[in-house]
Order: C-alpha cells, then structure tokens, then sequence
C-alpha cells in the first residue's frame, strides 16, 4: 500500500481532491462530457510543468551543450513508414462483440487474473492490499467475478508469474493467455475476440488535396534523427554530441484509465546522444557520477518472476555489465539525480531494464525509471539504447549522409570491392532514375559487391535492387560498371552513431511527484500540505496582509515588486478569509514561504516569514527577509539555515 | 523596398541565406524532400523563440497575475461546432481542373492583379519596385502574364483599389472579381472553377472506434473559454481577471508560401481578458499607457482605398472612439511595448483595424499589429475585442454557467416573469429527461416567458425547445408549470463577460524579428549581423580561446560555470579558426558579446569582452567583465555605460 512521506496511508482519493480542486489539472471539455485521456493544466500545474521542463533544460541541455530543437508534430506518413511506427507503433486490442466494448488486451487479463488472486485471498480470509480505485470500479461493475474463489496454490503462483511479465506478450501470448484462462469481458461475461493490433498514432491529412496522409508524431525523436546531418554541421563536426527536444507527442490510446498516467496528449522532453560505437561507448564524464546509488531491476530477474531490486552503484553496475555501458549508465544516473532534484522521493524510485519483447522496435537495450504510487510502478522516463537502427533506416530510405566522416590520426591500408561507373552513358540508359541507379550501386555492401562482380564476369550484367524503380530491380550491363579488389590508404573513416535516448513523459514525473510531495497535517486528511521543493514550486511565497484594511496596501504592493524584480514567483491573498484559512489553501498549492504583513510591518517595516512544512515563523526587517526568501528559493540557504540566523516568531498577531 | 536597421537594401535572399545557413530554422522533414508549410527550428532559431516566449510570459502573464493554463490541441468536433469553427472557419480555393493544381482565391487574385500592374509600369517605362522572390517565381513560371501591357489610369485604380481591400470579399466577392477581371492560372493560363470553402483545420479521430472525431485546435483560446467558470472560482470570484496559453496551433494552409509567415503548425502565445461589459470597459492601469504613442491605419481609411497611418497616443486614440474603449487601447500599448522591448523596428511597426467582412467570425473589432518586412505588411499579433460570443455559446450548448454573479452594493427592485416548476411531478412526466426540461424552462428569455404565460392561459399548456429530447420540444401542462410577473429585490447581477483577446504569432513575430535584426558590416553582405537585444539573443556571451593551446582551457571552463551560475548563457568556441572567423560566425548568430582569452589571461586573469554591433572591445580583470556582462545581459547597464568605465582595447593580441 502507499504511504505519504510522512507514513501516513495515501489515499488516492484524498490526493485527487486537492490536485483537482485546486486546479493543477481537470479534464478537458468537462462541459462537454470530457474525452478520456485528455486533461487540461490549470495555473499551479501549468506553472509546476513550466518548473520541471525549465529545470529539466538547466540539467540537461545547458549542462552539457545540447543542441535543443523544436521540430514539427504534424509528420508525414512517408517518414513514420520508415522508422517502423505505421507497421509496429500499436497495442493488442479484443472485442466484446456483444456489447461492441473495446479492451487493451494485456490490461483485460490483467485485471481479471488480479481479481481473481483477490478473491483466492478473499475465500482464504487473508487481508487485501489492492489498488483501491480499481477495486471499486471493479466491485462496481463486475458482478461475476467479485465471487472470493479458492485458487490452487500452483494456480496462483501461474498467475503471479504471468503478471511479474505481462508485458512481454505479444499479440499470439496474449491470445493464448485468454484462451488458457478464460478472460472475458468482466462486465457482461462474454467471450472477447482475439486481439488485434491497433495502431496508436492519430492519423490526418496535410494539405487540400486529401492525398497526403500524416500523423501526430508519437514522439519527438525522428525530428531530430532527421536533422542530424545539420546538427552535426552546426556542432562543427564535433562529436558526440547530444540533440534535445521539449514538446507534445501524441498516442491515441485504445481506453485511457489512471488519469495523467495514461494520456492521449502529453508533453516529453527527449535527449539523443550520438556516440561512436567504436570504443565501448565511453563517456568522458561518467567518472562524476560514478558513486551515484541507484536501485536497480534487471531483465533476468523478472524473467524468473521476481521483483526484487539490487541497490548499487552506477559505477560498479556497468563494470559487472549489469548496464551495458558508460554512456547508458551515465545518463541512468544523471536522470536519478534530475528526479531527486525535483523532489521525487528515493525510496519509491527505481530502474527496471526492459525485456526482450516488450522493447521498442528499434530499441538494442533499455531502462526506465520507475515511480511508486498508489497506481504501482509506473515507467516516467525511458533510458534506451537505440544503436544506429533510426540514422541507418533514414539514410537506406532517402540516401541522405546521416553518419560522421572523420579524419584518422593515421593513414591506414584497406582492401575491399570498389565500384566504378560510367556516368556518361548512365544518363541515356536509365533517364530520370539513373541518379537512383547510382546510389543503389554506391551503396552495395562489400559481400554483394563480391557477389556482383562474378555475375558481372559470367554473364556481363549485374541485377541491382532499386526502391521505387521499375519493379524494384535494374540490370545494368558490363559496359556501365566495373566491380573490382582494391589496395588503397584510408585517411578518413565513416561510421552511423549508436544513439543514447534519455525520453521523459513529464506528465508522469508530474502527477507521481503530486504523489510524493502529499501528506496531511496532525492525521487530517482536510490539511492536505504539497510538499514541493522551491525549486519546482508553482509559486514561491504568499504574501499575506492581515485583513483587508488598507494600510497594509502599500507594503504588499513594494513587496511584490521587489520580489518580482528579483524573479521571485510571488501571490498576494488580500481575500478577507482568516490568516489560518489563506495559508492552508496555500499548502494545498505547495507554496512553501509565506510573508504576512500587519500592523507592526506598517509601524517597522518588519515582516514575518513563515516556512510550509514546520509552520515554523521568524521575523525580521524586510531587507532580511528578502535576503532569506532569494536564498531560500535560489537554494542558497536552507529553512534550517535561516532560523538559525533569524528571531523566531511565536504569537500571530490578531487585529 | 525594404532595408536593413542601418538603411542599406534589404535582400531577402542573403538574410534567409544567414537565417537557414545558421540554423534558425529549416524545412522539415528535408530529407524526404519536405512538407510546404512546416519548417523546424534550430538550436538558435529555439533559443530565440524560447526567450521571446521567456520575455512574454514576464511581461504579460506575471505583470498581471494572469492565469496560465495548458489545455489540449486534440479537441473534439462538438466543442468547435458550437464555436463556429467547423461552419466557418475556412478559406476559399479554386481549382484548374485543367492540371489539378489549387489556389487560395485571394492570393490568385492577389498575384493576377498585382503581375498587370506591374507589366503596365513597364510598359510605361516606369522603374519598378516589387517584392523580388514573388518576382523571380512568376518570371520563371507565368509566361503569358509577363507582358508589358499598358493599361487605362481607371484601370489602374480600379486594381488598386481592390488589392488595397482584398481581406474584405468573401467567396462570392472573389467569385465577381476572377470573373470581372479574367482572373486565370498564371502558368496555365486556364480558366479556375469558382471558390469554395476549405475548411481549415486538421481532422483526425479520437479513440479505437473511429466514430468520434476531432480536430486539431485552430487557436488555444477555447481551451481557455472552456475552462472560465473553474479560472473564476480558482480568481476567488474576483474579476476582471485574464487567463493565458502559449503553445501551437494548427491550420491546414491552402498553399502556404512565404516561409515562416504562413506555415501550418505554429506556436502562439494566447491571452483572453475577461471584464464586465457594463461601464464602457475601463481598465485600471490605462492611465501608465496612455502617453504611449502608436501608428495607427483605421478602417475608414482603408475603405477609402488608402494605406496611410496616424501617428497618436493611445490616450488620445480611446478618447476621440478610434479605439473602442480603454481595455482594448491597454492591451494595444502594452503589445506595441512588448514588440520593442524584443527588438522590433518601431518605423516598422502599425497597428491596423480589421474591416467588417475581414474579421474572424465572433469579433466585435480588431486591430492587428503589423510588422514590415520584406513580404510587405504582416498581421504579427491580433487585439480582438470577441465579445461574449464565446462564452454564451457553449452555455447555450452545454447549461454550464459561465457568468459572473455578483453581489450588488444596493438592492434593485426588478419586476420580471417568474417561472415556478412543480419538480415532484417533472420526474415521473419526462423520466430521464426531467432535468434537461427544468433547464430549459429556466432558460427562457423574458420575452418567450411573457408569450408562453399567455399559451399557458390559453391552451393549459406549453412548448418548450430542449434540444436533444425527443424532437427538441417538448410539450408541458400547465399543472407541473406556473409563469408569473413578480417584484421582488435583487442582491446579486448576473452577467457575462465580454473578452479582449491578444493573440501572438510567434513564429511571425520571429521571422520580422529577424529581418529587423539584421544588417551587413562595410557594405559586405558577406559579413552579416543579427542585432538582437541581449534579453532575446539564443546565446549571450561566446568565449574565444586565442587558440588551442591547452593553457586556456582551464580559464575557459572557470568563465563558463560562473556565467552559468550567473544565469547567462554562454557558448565556448575553441575551434582552430581565427579569432575573426568566430566572431564573424556568432555575429550572424546574433550573440552580442565575446570573451577573449589570451597569453595574458593567463598571467594576470584579464579580459577582453566585445560588443558585437560596434566591434569595441574592453579589458579588465575576471571579477569586472563578469560583472559588466551581468549588468549588460540584466538591462543595468548599456554598452556605453560599460565603455566609458573600463578601458578600452584596441591592438589584437597574436599567438
């Protein structure tokens, strides 16, 4: 079950009221009904968000000279057929075709062998600790299955071995798994169909004509694969080097359940290292982080139907190969460290590598970060290793240079299959298609090249593939190409980065640190405090005038025009609601400083200084208190450090 | 023609080769050869559009307490139904049934015309002064118009006339027009079939069913209007009050030309001011605008066939009714501060009023902040006075309340038609529908309670339209209603706010930013200059190693993590490239200072920092140019003041 950050049970009901209530999020066109998947960021969401990705661009992008773009999400078909996305971007989906619902698959036997371990447990009298949104859904809706049924012990431990890997089915495993079991549909207790792929990307149409079909990008790497060329020139051909890319992607879910945790518009913010492949993937600074503590959960032990993770460090994670390499690791533990920053809470962090199946398409290896909430582990940021798979696909598709020449510190001797053409007569031959010809021929590799050059003896022609000409295949006679083994010296070398993907859902990170900044007060779940740290808060301090006398205008108003100046986020509540009422709507916003000006502000220009989390007040000239408030928020100073410094205050002052 | 800040010619062609040679923006998807109408940005054209965005948040939404929200670009078609966007939102193209080709009808007519005037300048030997890319495509394509034909003085006028009005005809005016005139395809020559509406958004569709479509939203401010009742309640209840959105929008362009002027997905920055109609939309901070003076072309005037601008004071403006109220004549001074605090060029600069049939169907009036470039005049931010218009449709559509309810100073008595509705017999009459009716009911207008107490009388009963409930009316006897003419005292007043939208073009406004940044050293278009204000420079500060000798390196990386720390951003070339050569490269990318580091860096911790637009140079020690540079990048201190206090530098140190 979760816990706040103080050990208090977390209920995710509690949490919700406060998080919509104050308008961090909402559904979008409530009005209208809303549309599942889709929710809207009030002010001090808004705000929060901006904090992260501001934060997140400071960590990253400044930190180390990424070369941020801002590439389109409207995305021709062309370009997503290449990268893989229109034949693989999809989720298994089945079908109740009595009712006409719709179910993910792997979500529907999910939920039907969870519920049935819960009424084994159920008909053994064991207490339940399950997810308490789901269970009431669940209670709700599924007549059927609320039955508390004993399980054979082999039974059980079957299931839970099939939940401990339930994303390593695909489309097959899952429909075997819905025969073996008998998942129906919970609801009306019919049999579904068998799954069928459904592709998640939102399709449209550019342009007038109706024949130019699009999509909403599902993420915003290919815009920045497709760059790479211009970015590497505009890095003056220096590498490695990292792109970086802030913006809305978009999955058209199959039935979007857990709020901001599965969405249909989201914001990410992506990272693509490129590194040579040669060399192990060093990465220069991976020495500064090297002692980082990360809490990991390898491929194998879930394999074996565990969940058990090992605590260690990144540094001796890559060394045993647990982490492939430095870069990988490095960037693990560069994201643990952005996570922490913001205010996750450690002891609900960790890093699960992938599974085979269950990896992107394109992906070579892969960790994500993982948050604990009261929706269990929930993937917020994706590490992979892409290798050269989107650069090389790319460059076979366009014959764009997506890859690095570099100049050798030495010369050196190669042998290999040279191919010489003779352009002049290239022309007359293949017309219009002869500059595709060329490159088809230019782009052999040295085994077909070998090949080619004995068909090219034996029958005085060679037979090329050529994508989109005639049909896919051209003879070129003898008299136009030559194929030979030549000695040469090399003085540059080519090669295709392998590709570091750090991607951040910041929609997630958002709504799971609501999670672990939440507690109460004194076991009152109606004095809800959000504990954020200063940095990521939406406001930074509230300025309180006692009542709405206003002798208190003036001070408020200089107050605020300093704060701001000194780039200080800073609220006024001059409401006529009591101290007490405007700082505990304040705690539930997450501001973690208050000023409160009363009758002795106006006789001293003093002001007292309240901090979030202790309630605790000091009090002091305005000049100390604004000193504080910039330490405090610039991370200068601590609250610790402050109080030390500064006269407690103890009576509130009434009027 | 245009010209540069410091009055030299301003080719376009030599600005876009600095503008995409640097990377600020490129076409997407260049690889696969491009889509017309989307261009991505590059790492400074990002930083650029992210510290106008930066600047615009400070400068809108913090100075006034604004409300930001981020809703959804996926919304669904009921939402931009009721909003008028599905019906109206469209222009009009025609097509050459010929070769297929399409034309947005205005700008067929545009260029016809415009191609005749010019060839009867020509034909009267006139020099001729026209935009030169338009120029270069239509001598490349349009033979048959490329005749120096002289046409009558009454000819002349009559065209001049219609281009000056061109915004104001819709489909059938522009019909009229292709006909009047034998407006044809310039390449072809053929006749065009007549306009017809192309609605302009993207449609896609929501969920795996594929029976609940959506678009891509046009502009962020439903998103806004949608959420205004949970925005008042968040205000406390206090108005007026404005919420904010910045993000992107879309709109499926006809033809789109003109490079980042008119492209398809796009990034604005949105804000809807919410203020009481009542008392002729005063605003509380007119009074720090009022001296603010502004070039203004009304719509009279443009009637009138003219272009030409007063020059007057916002104050003076409101007073005399040219601008409508002070609402409306704040926020036009405050965009007119906004756009020079960037950077733009104020000779540059005017604001001009939409003429009737050119405005966007829910405005009440509009003035445009147009900046000039070398496309001409470009509609950059729009200041729209929408009325109520979006508020009460979708309360019309949905029953939700987006009024304000107020309480009244004083008590009026009000004498009205009162409607009494018997609800213990309305639930088993219309089952289901019972409250839809008692909506309905309590909706009605005094004048339709006035008609329907008389049917009441009459005929025992009434008709009351509830849309989507059985025929859309509905039949009620007179037991379950009573309507009645009753006095009584009020305490509270109800009305709906009237909406001043400023709407940005961000990507516009980048783009005349760009052009008025830019000019050329010695006349050598070779050696550009991008003269952003230090606030809007991507980068701040390039440090320069003299050369790449080792022993900079650490001088380097200690300047670098204290700018860093300072909030400066600042980049490190330490290419083998002569000094000049890096400083030429950072000129065009708009970076206003540099530091140079050299032998006596070294051995006294001194340096050189350059001011990017008069070349000068200063040295002094680390401590001081850290300093002058904060002053310089914070808005302290200008580079006169900097110049004046340390000394200067003037022989270049060689290796």
């Amino acid at each position: 079950m979760s816990t706040t950050k103080t050990g208090q049970p977390l209920s995710r009901e509690a949490l919700e009221k406060v998080a919509r209530g104050r308008l961090f999020y909402t559904p979008s066109f409530d009005i209208y009904g809303g549309v599942s998947g889709l929710y809207d960021y009030g002010p001090p969401g808004c705000a929060l968000q901006a904090n992260i990705i501001d934060l997140w661009r400071k960590h990253f992008v400044l930190e180390e000279d990424m070369l941020e773009i801002d590439p389109t999400m409207l995305t021709p078909e062309e370009v997503l057929k290449t990268s893989g996305h229109v034949e693989k971007f999809a989720d298994w989906m089945c079908k109740d075709p009595g009712t006409g619902e719709i179910f993910r698959a792997d979500h529907l036997v999910e939920e039907v062998l969870e519920a049935r371990l819960k009424g084994n447990l159920e008909a053994r009298g064991q207490e339940v600790k399950v997810d308490e949104e789901k269970e009431a859904k669940r209670k709700k809706k599924a007549k059927q299955q609320a039955k508390a049924v004993k399980l054979d012990d082999a039974v059980v431990q079957e299931y839970e071995e099939v939940l401990a890997k339930i994303d390593n089915y695909d489309g097959e495993g899952l429909a075997e798994l819905i025969k073996k079991y008998d998942i129906r549909n919970p609801v009306s207790g019919n049999e579904v169909q068998p799954p069928v792929a459904f592709n998640l990307m939102f399709q449209t149409s550019i342009g007038p004509s109706s024949n130019y079909p699009g999509y909403l990008r599902p993420e915003t790497a290919q815009g920045q694969f497709l760059n790479f060329k211009k970015l590497l020139d505009y890095n003056q051909g220096a590498m490695p080097f990292a792109s970086a890319s802030i913006g809305k992607s978009f999955r058209n879910e199959i039935s979007p359940r857990a709020g901001l945790l599965r969405v249909r518009e989201f914001a990410m913010a992506e990272i693509e290292h490129f590194v040579d492949p040669q060399g192990g993937k060093k990465h220069p600074r991976f020495n500064e982080v090297k002692d980082v503590e990360i809490s990991l959960l390898d491929r194998d032990t879930q394999l074996a139907g565990s969940t058990k993770v090992q605590r260690m460090t990144i540094g001796k994670a890559v060394e045993i190969g647990l982490v492939d390499n430095e870069t990988l690791g490095y960037f693990v533990a560069r994201i643990c460290l952005f996570l922490l920053k913001i205010g996750v809470d450690e002891s609900k962090l960790r890093f699960r590598q992938h599974m085979k199946n269950e990896m992107a398409h394109y992906a070579a290896d892969c960790w994500d970060a993982e948050l604990f909430t009261t929706y269990g582990w929930i993937e917020c940021v994706g590490c992979a290793d892409r290798s050269a798979y989107d650069l090389t696909v790319h460059q076979n598709k366009t014959g764009a240079s997506l890859f690095v020449q570099e100049t050798l510190p030495q010369p050196v001797e190669v042998e290999q299959w040279e191919v010489d053409i003779d352009k002049k007569k290239f022309g007359p031959k293949f017309k219009k298609d002869g500059k595709a010809v060329e490159t088809a021929i230019n782009d052999l590799t040295q085994e077909l090249r070998e090949k080619l050059s004995i068909s090219l003896e034996k029958e005085g022609k060679i037979e090329v593939e050529v994508p989109g000409v005639g049909e896919g295949k051209v003879e070129v006679p003898a008299e136009l190409v030559k194929i030979e083994k030549r000695k040469h010296k090399e003085t540059t070398r080519s090669y295709t980065p392998n590709v570091i993907e750090p991607s951040f859902g910041i929609g997630r990170i958002l709504y799971c640190l609501l999670e672990h900044s939440y507690w109460f007060r004194e076991n009152d779940e109606a004095r809800a405090v959000l504990s954020f740290p200063p940095i990521v808060a939406p406001t930074k301090v509230l300025l309180v005038p006692l009542s709405t006398n206003s002798a208190f205008e003036p001070l408020v108003t200089q107050l605020r025009l300093k704060l701001r100046r000194a780039g200080v986020a800073c609220r006024v509540d001059a409401s006529s609601a009591s101290i007490g009422k405007r700082y505990a709507r304040n705690d539930e916003l997450g501001t973690p400083f208050g000023v409160t000006v009363d009758f002795q502000s106006v006789k001293d220009n003093t002001y007292t200084l309240r901090e979030r989390d202790s309630t605790k007040q000091v009090r002091a000239s305005e000049e100390e208190i604004l000193k504080a408030i910039k330490n405090l928020v610039f991370g200068e100073e601590t609250w610790e450090d402050v109080a030390k410094r500064l006269p407690e205050f103890t009576s509130q002052e009434v009027e």
